[in-house]
């Protein structure tokens, strides 16, 4: 365990501090038990940073995912609109990562904020190192990863914040304010969030644990959406006078069903690299035990809200499984690394479960979600982060007081952020008349599947 | 060709030996020839589990090509009733595998079956080694890789074979049935030829050699497959009464399309995976040789189906093309890793020619295989079973028992359980009015493409 | 910088000398420094074999990306075909690769072209070491990656610059015109322009740079889509005879969408494989600059095709957005491996407004590019060519001639070719009735989306 938690990720510093020293050990044993010397530092260091970049790209492939999922789940008149938002969010995310957030959220961190030095980059000797300096090698190997691999790495789970807003205010948000949002959660709200946690800030100092980011980056997500949506509202016509809520099933199921199944295969990079090293078999046992989890709970995601879905809805439904894979994810994202796999298969269950009578509340409470993301993100990420003190070990006041504190910074600033772009002349919210149109239509001049016969207005019985 | 067939995959427990010895060697070795110590053995450890996890991974994702694969391929009006199939299969094989599976396939083998242990979980000294205490280091050294990652590896690969049935039987198989089908494959079925061969029961004692599964996971799937085909029946008036055939094109081609590159993608990971090992320079040489072979096979068929397309179908026929892409894949799973690449080319466009006409046929016996299913995997398969013999040294009797006895245990126990589930009140099949209606709106209450003006008549002149 | 340029591409020969060397500089240092070994020579041939697989097996998935951008571009009568073509091209490039281009383009190289030794095979002491002879294990080692890999990675590149033709041509070019000229591309005028440069002849003797084929894949597809394109000319009616061009819209928006994120995850393994080596600390270093290079190039090309939409073709338009990751990602190929990661901004985005501008461009020329493969691939690429020159020490006259010389031969060669299949029986067009009635019903017989009712021809207002 203590290994483990030492290279888990709640303190990169510490982390770092460790694998430093690693060599440093490795040399004292090695005259005497040259036979068990272990992985050799610049093996290991290959092996780190390798990672990193392989796990950073299947977690940059879940931005596709997200794509699909929320381009399916629309109506076609606003596909197109969810394709640009979502190559545009990928895009700003990672630029504002890149020249101010991860220094915000992880150098001279005074256990509230980083520094907003600008730009990132490698270290002077790995700068010498591949100029072809190898006198600098031992000062690269002590960091125990590249530089860079590990921001490429961060980077990736930012953007997966804000694709959890993307979905829930499809359809009505107007695009300049939320690629202005976008910039501001990957520039500031999200690096703060890491820096109080990942970055070794205060929750990190008083024990907080949440392995992957059901709370830092899902739940952070899911606050950010839900105040969207309670400041830019439901959709026009989601909500009928009598009180009872109009369907508006996806446009295209197939392509959610492709978005949740990238998204699957995504979060095995999401979770296995999170522990952040595979230069040694404790760090490779535990990411196997991470992938069987995180399997295990998605599994049993799909078969909880399989089995529920006729008795709380009334049919079988696909929506409802699919979601609750990604329930059974979220859920386990705080701690996938226990060795008792049946308890991956309890708690991604329990995911499920909340995730689909979280989506009914939300409906009752007039909270217009398009595709589930406020109940898969943000009320799985909770239970997750509560999980944690079943099978990890986790403190039930300090997991408590992430969520909370999170929560609260979180919505707040997200929801004065939201009312402010409300204010500004472009407004949170596309006019009545580019809604009814589509913004494809309205804003794109174009239409997502021009050659097909499309009826956008075949369900608008009552507007 | 020793030491690959002893990495190579029919006897894990043997090779699980002669990995332990290696580290044994090493260290006899090292004093004398420190500069050729080869790979450490912690270093061996991390690579073998890392190439399960992300080999795995990779077949995963072949889950999402099915699954585009069988949507593109049913007509709309079935097509959300696909997806929830697949993503259910996927779910509940790999919790039957948790909890009965693997260890019916591998544990205490007594030459025909394995022991209903249930659960599976990391040995005791790797418990140890990520709570923290590195003295079991060399304990958990000695299997040679990660006691889970192996389990991930072979959980994607019961996913498979479930994967080959869903596709034959779509648009009418009753999904409960089919779930319960699933279940008792992923469970005992499919368990009980992994013990006969992968987990060194009576046919890895004979000598049968099926690198990644050309007849222990395609054919098994395809046997299964053609026995629910026979008992439940073709869709309603695939087979006209006059003993013509009405064509039932798929609804959406390029769906099709891209679930082919997603398996041909994935087939990477289902072979290369299937070395069982990275920790040495053999191990790698042969996984690139692997690859190679497995592209050639794929291409190779391709082409074949291509050129005899036109003689064959009377048109230049694109699914047929597609298949043949899977037939050259599956005709080189059984034996990939030899070094006359060109053997490879020869075999994969054999696969595409018997694909071809193996759809032609399967038409002829009037059995009504939705994707062509039976004849990629199931004659492929017998095909590249038997090719072992040609360039990997198999014997030809005892691969054509482990075909048959094979064929004749999963065929008769599938035909035997559809039988049964015929007969429960829930039947194999649905009711004639779902069937006629699609499976989407009558049974999950949704349509794939509500927005889209949908015909799904159109081609129905004769019922 | 030395070690850098060793191991980058341009002289694979020279790396394998020095790769070779690596393992006696080890062992001379061994006795005397033995904490400080680094990567042991078996290791690092595991590592350096696995990177080409496994970021070879991402290039691969680039030709789904492909087929996904050019099938959603195109009409939905055309779609078919587009799949067709390009499972078609995938297969003919890699076999050709195989029987003839690879030893064309490495083996002897006379400064201007290698021998036309048939197939390509593993060397003999790799297939002693898998047959399981260990005493060859050093003579293996000394290539520094198994032969195989290499030609592995090397066989997905081609693929990709004969998917760039199929874009550029879509819904006129004739088949088998197209897969002639795919042959021919892939078995010798890539496998000559590959030797000139890659393959150690007089431009890389020269000290031309291009880390990883901005010029030598996508201008070489870019050069031979544009002699195409002024062979077979424009679709019919695009081109209107007042001088207005007629806008032919994407048919399936989404599925454009999903082939940028397919290839921008696959561009990782083309510009990260392409440093050719995992095998130590300054690999692994100088690969995750590459990643991060990379990403932030296509960001800024999203961002700068996003901000200068409006103001250069009055709206904001999606499909520029998706054109600007790709011109992004095609501008820092050839130079990817820099440590100031802000310039990967400034040439993504000048990227990603060249190619906005040559698009328009092109229609100015009445060339009709379906897909702006050669704005993408070409104009960015000459682009991504010069900008070596700024961040990576490139001789701007170096630089110069390779451009002019790859564009002069391939263009060259390319028209002529493209003449010479117009002049066949078969044409290099289909004919007018084929085009009119599009590729997939008349000539496949098929079509993409039968249950839907399409429209073809609604924007067909003038022919």
């Amino acid at each position: 365990m203590t290994l483990l938690n030492i290279l888990s990720r709640p303190r990169p510093i510490v982390a770092i501090v460790a694998i430093a020293l690693l060599p440093a050990a490795a040399f004292l044993a090695w005259p005497s038990v040259a036979h068990a010397a272990g992985v050799d530092p610049e093996t290991r260091f290959v092996l780190n940073t390798f990672a990193f970049l392989i796990w950073g790209a299947l977690v940059m492939w879940m931005c596709a995912g997200f794509t699909m999922l929320e381009a399916g789940s629309v109506r076609t008149k606003n596909a197109s609109m969810i394709c640009l938002k979502n190559i545009g969010l990928y895009s700003i995310a990672g630029l504002a990562f890149y020249f101010i957030g991860y220094n915000l959220m992880y150098n001279d961190v005074w256990h509230v904020i980083g520094v907003p030095d600008n730009l990132h980059g490698p270290s002077d000797s790995e700068k010498a190192l591949v100029a072809g300096d190898d006198s600098v090698l031992s000062a690269v190997l002590e960091n125990g990863y590249s530089v860079m691999s590990d921001w490429f790495f961060q980077m990736v789970f930012v953007a997966t914040a804000a694709s959890i807003v993307s979905g829930t205010l499809a359809e009505r948000v107007n695009m300049w304010a939320f690629f202005v949002f976008t910039l501001l959660l990957a520039a500031l709200i999200y690096p703060i969030v890491g820096a109080w946690t990942w970055g070794g800030g205060w929750l990190a100092a008083l024990g907080f644990q949440d392995f992957a980011g059901s709370t830092i980056v899902h739940s952070t997500g899911g606050w950010a959406a839900l105040a969207g949506v309670m400041v830019v509202g439901p959709r026009l016509g989601k909500f009928r006078r009598d009180g009872t809520v109009r369907p508006t099933p996806p446009s295209n199921v197939v392509l959610v069903t492709l978005g949740i199944f990238i998204l699957w295969l995504g979060w095995f990079g999401f979770n296995g690299g999170s522990q952040l090293a595979l230069g040694s078999a404790a760090d490779a046992v535990a990411i196997g035990h991470v992938l069987v989890n995180t399997n295990l709970a998605a599994a049993a995601g799909v078969v909880a809200a399989l089995s529920i879905s006729r008795p709380v809805l009334g049919r079988i439904d696909l929506l409802t499984c699919l979601n609750g894979a990604l329930a059974g994810l979220v859920s386990i994202t705080a701690g996938p690394d226990f060795v008792e796999h049946y308890w991956a298969v309890i708690i991604g269950a329990i995911g499920g479960v909340i995730c689909t009578f979280g989506i009914k509340m939300l409906e009752k409470l007039r909270l217009d979600d398009v595709v589930g993301a406020v109940p898969v993100h943000l009320f799985a990420g909770i239970w997750g982060t509560l999980a944690v003190c079943i099978v990890a070990g986790g403190n039930v006041l300090v997991q408590l007081a992430g969520i909370a504190s999170i929560g609260v910074f979180v919505f707040g600033v997200s929801w004065l952020l939201w009312r402010a772009l409300a204010l500004t002349p472009l407004g949170a919210r596309v006019s009545r008349q580019v809604e009814e149109l589509g913004q494809d239509a309205a804003e794109l001049g174009m239409e997502s599947y021009p050659e097909f016969v499309l009826m956008p207005e075949m369900m608008d019985d009552e507007e």
